[in-house]
């Protein structure tokens, strides 16, 4: 099983590698937005296109096993959306990927937000050309999570802990989940925000600002 | 790929036969349980397992990509366990539960939960020889998720709804989720639990007595 497994990682590295030419060329700056289902993607993401339209070029691609309510959503917004069925597929792919940005040609200089099939495991290990990961955990979901799945935060570079509204009705200690994702990721950075209430949210745009700068400096 | 996902399911049916041969047995009652991560699958098993000792024999098999910190918050409760650890690997399968089903050595009448990987999509596959399927979705992960991982919500006997005493806190139609969840699996039976509070517990207790009987009758 091994051989077969890296044999798809290989055929996906070539396709992550073609799309990441493609993101440099036009200036599109790709963010790869992996979690548990549930943790709040569609949520945050409605917010911050909301937030930064007008300022930014957006675009979404959406990644559920099924159905399309997500790209509706996101359309809502104003934001060009494309959905990914990925039916019995278990995370998105590079070449998937490849042909959702050819039917959506993001405008150059777009951030191009890829919303990953909810999924804390399989995500982490295709490669699909962005410039980070961004693992967002729901408070909900218990400190523990970056070391059951430690595969999935050693992968991301900004760790959002969402839905920080919640925490006065949890048992959820913030600071052992944040030394939690740091005996994973040392370099990780972390946020905490609530794209319900608004808390934090600023300082997530500030991040996309200038990590889009440094990108295309 | 088609053909190779065949062979690989195809030899996992064979041992989730040896399995089921194995329970059926000595009258082992095996539950699969599967859910996202964080959806309080551990909490709901130590509360259970303290709530039906002396009652039932019981006996559990922890799976997670890494850590043995669930089966050791299982064994606290007294209760025989052994973890399962998948690296890699989003999911359980049936010889892995083989295995530790050796190890183990469950005794004749017991109720034998199996915690799968935190992962709505993968699990959904793999058959480990169980009685049933129990799907746990917390209500913090919002109530599209039945029609978003339909292959999951199909595949399980049991709906529980949980952490319902955060409802007040969140937008959740209760109603809205059951719906959905019958419209991908019309026999899908649901109950809103609380594994923190111990609100709707007994029902699902009283659901295992029942199921176990009806099983080995």
């Amino acid at each position: 099983m091994v051989k077969i497994e890296q044999d798809i990682l290989g055929k996906n590295d070539q396709y992550a590698a073609a799309n990441r030419r493609h993101f440099a060329e036009r200036a599109i700056f790709a963010l790869n937005l992996v979690s548990s289902p549930g943790s709040g993607k569609t949520s945050l993401l409605t917010r911050t296109l909301h937030d930064l339209s007008g300022e930014i070029p957006l675009a979404v691609i959406e990644g559920d096993q099924e159905t399309s309510q997500d790209a509706e959503r996101i359309r809502a917004t104003g934001a060009p959306a494309i959905q990914i069925n990925t039916g019995k597929g278990c995370h998105l792919d590079a070449h998937m990927v490849g042909h959702a940005v050819e039917s959506l040609a993001p405008a150059s200089g777009s951030v191009l937000f890829i919303e990953n099939v909810g999924n804390l495991v399989c995500p982490a290990a295709f490669d699909l050309g962005e410039a980070h990961k961004v693992a967002i955990l729901s408070v909900t979901e218990g400190e523990d999570k970056p070391i059951k799945y430690p595969d999935m935060f050693y992968a991301a570079d900004l760790l959002l802990l969402n839905k920080i509204d919640l925490l006065p009705y949890l048992q959820f200690d913030v600071e052992r989940c944040i030394d939690f994702a740091r005996r994973v990721n040392p370099q990780v950075e972390v946020m905490r925000i609530s794209a319900t209430s608004g808390e934090g949210m600023s300082q997530w745009y500030e991040w996309i600002r200038s990590a889009r700068e440094q990108r295309h400096a």
